[in-house]
C-alpha cells in the first residue's frame, strides 16, 4: 500500500505503517496543505474572470502599423501585442465608415439589421437625432449583467441625444467624444483638415457620463487624457472583472498630438499621432502587468475602417490594399486586427478570415457571458483559434455600403457586384453586369479578375447572397433621422 | 599593499606578505591562468573574423515578406532575421533590374561607372558578349585578398564568356545558373510565364565552376540544390574565414516549388516559392547555428529589384510603394534590407537611407578589408549604423534608368526628373520640364507632388546632381555587346 505514489495524496491508504510517526504527519500535513492550496489555486484560476480590453483606432489603415508593413511609422507597443499575441491579416471591419462599424463591432450584427445602414446618410451628425436602438445588445450590456464594470473612453458616434448615450448602452462611464472630430466645424472644408492644425475650427464637445464638460475639446491632450483616464479605469477596477472600451479620436483627421509626440515622426503629423495613441497602448498594457492583470485581460486592437484617402498625407495607408475608407474595396474595410493575451493566446500570424463582428462573441466565449439568444448575430467566436490555432468558423463576410450588399468574400474570393471608388457619394456608382471575382488571397490587390475561369465560385457565391438576404429585415434607418442638417 | 583588488592581477605587488605561501601560490597561479586565458580569449575574439553571407532574391518586391507586410506569405526564417536584426525600411537596390544590381552590389559602384548601364540593352541575354569587367573589383575579390574562402552558390547574370565567369571575379566556387531563369526559352511569351510551371520551355543551363552540367535546369529542384551546396561550402570552410554569395533563381518567373512546398500558400504559387526560399535561409542560419558560428557571421538579406509586375500573380508586390521592376518609383528600387549577426548588430527597424551599394564597403569594414582605392565607390560603411545604431552616412541616393539619371533622393525628399512607367522600353518616357518633388518618408507611395512649395530643396537636389554628374566618366556599355540576338 505504501508504494503509493505520495504525490498522488488523494490515493494515500487512510493507514500508513511508517517507522518514524512524527515525519510520517509532517509529510501528511505538507501533501494536504500542498493539495489545498493547489485545488484553491486551480478553483482561483478558473473562477478568476478574464477582463476585456477593446482598443479601437480611428480611420487607421491596414499599412499603418510597423507590424503590417509600414516604412516610417514607429509602433512598437502595438507591434509588440502583434508578435507576441495574434496578429490576423484577413480580419475586416463591419462597415466602411464609422457610425455602422461601431454599433457593429459592439452587437456582433451587420450595420442593416441594427438601424445603421441609411438610404441616405452614412454616419451621425451633431444634427442626427437617431442612435444604436436601444433594444440592440452591447458587449457592455452582456458583460454588465454578468457583473462586470464597464468603461467607455473614446469616440462614441452611435446617437448623442441622452437616451442614446454610452450610459443608456450598458456603460458605467463615459468619457470622451460623442461624434468625429471634425464634426461641429466652424466652416468645414478638405483644406482646413489637410492644413495645420487648430482646436479653435472644431466645436466638437467633451463629455463625461451625460454632461459635457469642455468645449472646444482641447484634442492636442485628448490621446494623453484618454489614456489617464483609462489607466485610472483600470487601477479602480482591478479587483472586479472590467470591460474597458478605448475607441481613440485619433488618427481621424483632423489630426492632433501632444508637445511630446509633435515633430517627431519621420511619417509627419500623421506619424506623431500613430506614436501617440502606440504610447497609450503601451500604458494600457504597462497598467495590466503593473496590477498583475496581463494574464488575465483580452486586449483586441482593431481600426474601424480602412484609411481617409481624401486627408492626402494627413490620412493613412491601405498598404498593399486597394481604396480606402468609404469603399468596399479590400482597402477599405480590411483592417489590423491583433489579439493578446499571454499564456492564453497562442502567438502567431494568422490568415483565417475574422471581422469586428466577431468580437462579440468571442469575448462572450471568454468571459462566459450569455449570448443574446432572440436575434440573429452575425459574429462567430474566434476563440478556438485564439487559443489553439485551429480553423476559423467564419468562411464569409459581407461588404454593404448603405443599404446595399457590394460584395461578398467566401473564402479565397471576394465578388464584386457594385462598385463606387470614392468616399465621397457623388462618385458613380456603377452596378456590375457580371461580378468581378478576385482571389484575395493570392491578389489582395485585386487586380486581376477571374470571373471567367471560376463560375463554380460565383455560383456559390450568389447561393449564399441569396440565404444571406433572407434573412435581413431593414429596419428604419437611424441614420437619416435627422433635426436641420447643415 | 595587499588591499589591492584581486580581481586586478596586474597591479598585484611584487612582494606579497601572507601568511599561508601555499594559498598565495596558488591564487597567483590561479590569477596568472584565468588573467592569460582572459588575453588569449580576447586576442582569439579579437582575431576571430567575421564570415559573411549576402542572400540575394531575385524579383522580390518591398512587400513580400510578411515582416514588411504581406498578409498570406509566410516567411518565419527571414522574419527572425528582421525581428533580431536589423530591419532596413529605406533600403534601395542600385538598379531597377537585374545585371546592374548585381555588378553594383558587388563593387560598391553605381551601374553607369562600371559599364553596366546600356544605351540599348537593360541586362545581359544569352547572346550577350559582355560581363562585369574584370578590372572592377569585387566582394569575393576584396575578401580573397586577405585569405576568405569564396563562393556564390546562386544566378550570376554578369556575363557567361569564360572570362566573364564567377571563377574569374574572386569566386573559388560557383554552383548555380549564369543568367535569369527565362532566358533561353523556347518559344518565349508573356503567356507562357503566367501559366502553369513546366521545365522543358526553359533551356537555361546549370553550371559548378566552369563547366554546364545540366541542361535545362531542373529547376523544381534548384531551390533545395542551392540550400544543399550552400550548407556543404559552410560546412567545409568552417575553419576558415568564408564569403558566400547566395542569389537564388527564385522568385523570378517562371516559379519552381520542389513538392514539399508546392500547393501549400494561400498566394498560390509566388507563396509557395517565397515559403521555400524561407525555408532555405533557415537551413543556412542552423548551419551557422550548429557550427557555432553564428555570432561571428554577418548575414545581408535583400532583393535585386522590385516585383515583375508584369507576371501578374506570378510577379510579387512592391507593399504600399507605387509601381514595379524596371522603373524609378519606389516599387521598382525599394527593397527590402536585412542585416544580423547577434551580438554584434543591434536589433531595430532603421529608417535611414542605405543602399546594396553600401555592402562592399561594409563588409570592408566587418571584415578589415582593404578597400579598393584606386577608383571612385559609391557605397557607404553602415558598420556604425548597425553596431552602434548611429545615423547612416548615406544621404543620398540615385535611381538611373540606363544611361539617365530618372530621379533623385536626398533625406526626406525624392526628385523625378524623367519618368517612365512600365517595365518594357516600349512605354513612353517622359522628361518632366519641372521635377516632380516627393517627401517619401511622409508619401512613401508618390501621390504628393511639393515641387511648388520646397524650390530649396529642389535647389539642392540640383547642385547634387550637378556634382555627381561630374564624377561620371561613362564606360562603353557591356550590356550592348552582344552576338545576333535571337
Amino acid at each position: 500500500m505504501i508504494s503509493q505514489p505520495l504525490s498522488n495524496p488523494n490515493k494515500l491508504p487512510p493507514k500508513m505503517k511508517v517507522k518514524n510517526r512524527s515525519i510520517s504527519i509532517l509529510i501528511i500535513i505538507c501533501l494536504q496543505y500542498s493539495c489545498s492550496n493547489k485545488v484553491k489555486q486551480k478553483t482561483t484560476q478558473k473562477t478568476k474572470p478574464t477582463n476585456v480590453v477593446v482598443i479601437v483606432m480611428d480611420d487607421m489603415g491596414y499599412g499603418d502599423l510597423s507590424s503590417f508593413g509600414h516604412p516610417t511609422i514607429n509602433t512598437p507597443n502595438i507591434d509588440k501585442l502583434a508578435n507576441n499575441g495574434q496578429k490576423w491579416t484577413n480580419f475586416y471591419a463591419a462597415s466602411s465608415v464609422c457610425s455602422p462599424s461601431r454599433g457593429a463591432l459592439l452587437t456582433g450584427r451587420y450595420p442593416i439589421r441594427i438601424g445603421l445602414a441609411g438610404n441616405k446618410e452614412r454616419v451621425f451628425f451633431p444634427e442626427s437625432k437617431g442612435g444604436l436602438p436601444t433594444e440592440e445588445i452591447t458587449i457592455a450590456e452582456m458583460l454588465k449583467k454578468i457583473g462586470y464594470k464597464t468603461g467607455i473612453i473614446g469616440k462614441w458616434h452611435l446617437g448623442h441625444l441622452p437616451k442614446f448615450l454610452p450610459t443608456n448602452q450598458g456603460f458605467d462611464y463615459y468619457y470622451g467624444i460623442p461624434y468625429s472630430n471634425d464634426m461641429d466645424a466652424i466652416n468645414w472644408s478638405v483644406e482646413r483638415l489637410l492644413g495645420p492644425s487648430n482646436i479653435k475650427f472644431w466645436n466638437v464637445p467633451l463629455m463625461e457620463n451625460d454632461s459635457i464638460i469642455e468645449r472646444p475639446a482641447n484634442q492636442y491632450t485628448i490621446t494623453k487624457r484618454y489614456t489617464e483616464k483609462a489607466v485610472e479605469f483600470i487601477k479602480k477596477n482591478k479587483n472586479e472583472p472590467f470591460f474597458l472600451y478605448l475607441p481613440h479620436t485619433m488618427v481621424h483627421t483632423p489630426l492632433f498630438a501632444s508637445e511630446k509626440f509633435s515633430k517627431k515622426s519621420l511619417r509627419g503629423l500623421f506619424g506623431d499621432v500613430m506614436s501617440e495613441v502606440d504610447w497609450s497602448v503601451g500604458r494600457v498594457i504597462a497598467t495590466l502587468k503593473e496590477l498583475k492583470l496581463e494574464k488575465n485581460t483580452l486586449v483586441i486592437l482593431t481600426s474601424d475602417n480602412g484609411p481617409w484617402l481624401m486627408m492626402r498625407e494627413h490620412g493613412g495607408s491601405p498598404g498593399l490594399l486597394t481604396n480606402g475608407k468609404g469603399t468596399t474595396w479590400e482597402g477599405g474595410m480590411r483592417v489590423p486586427g491583433i489579439f493578446y493575451m499571454p499564456g492564453t493566446i497562442q502567438p502567431g500570424t494568422i490568415q483565417n478570415l475574422g471581422a469586428t463582428l466577431d468580437i462579440l462573441p468571442t469575448i462572450a466565449s471568454f468571459t462566459n457571458a450569455k449570448l443574446p439568444d432572440d436575434r440573429i448575430l452575425d459574429g462567430f467566436d474566434l476563440s478556438s483559434v485564439l487559443k489553439e490555432k485551429s480553423s476559423s468558423k467564419r468562411e464569409h463576410f459581407f461588404y454593404y455600403r448603405k443599404k446595399e450588399l457590394f460584395a461578398v468574400r467566401k473564402g479565397d474570393y471576394k465578388a464584386h457586384f457594385i462598385i463606387q471608388n470614392c468616399y465621397t457619394d457623388n462618385d458613380e456608382k456603377i452596378i456590375l453586369k457580371k461580378p468581378l471575382l478576385f482571389n484575395v488571397n493570392i491578389d489582395p490587390s485585386e487586380q486581376y479578375d477571374h470571373s471567367d475561369q471560376h463560375p463554380k465560385v460565383l455560383n456559390k457565391i450568389n447561393t449564399l447572397v441569396d440565404n444571406h438576404k433572407k434573412t435581413i429585415a431593414i429596419k428604419t434607418s437611424e441614420l437619416d433621422k435627422y433635426a436641420t442638417k447643415k
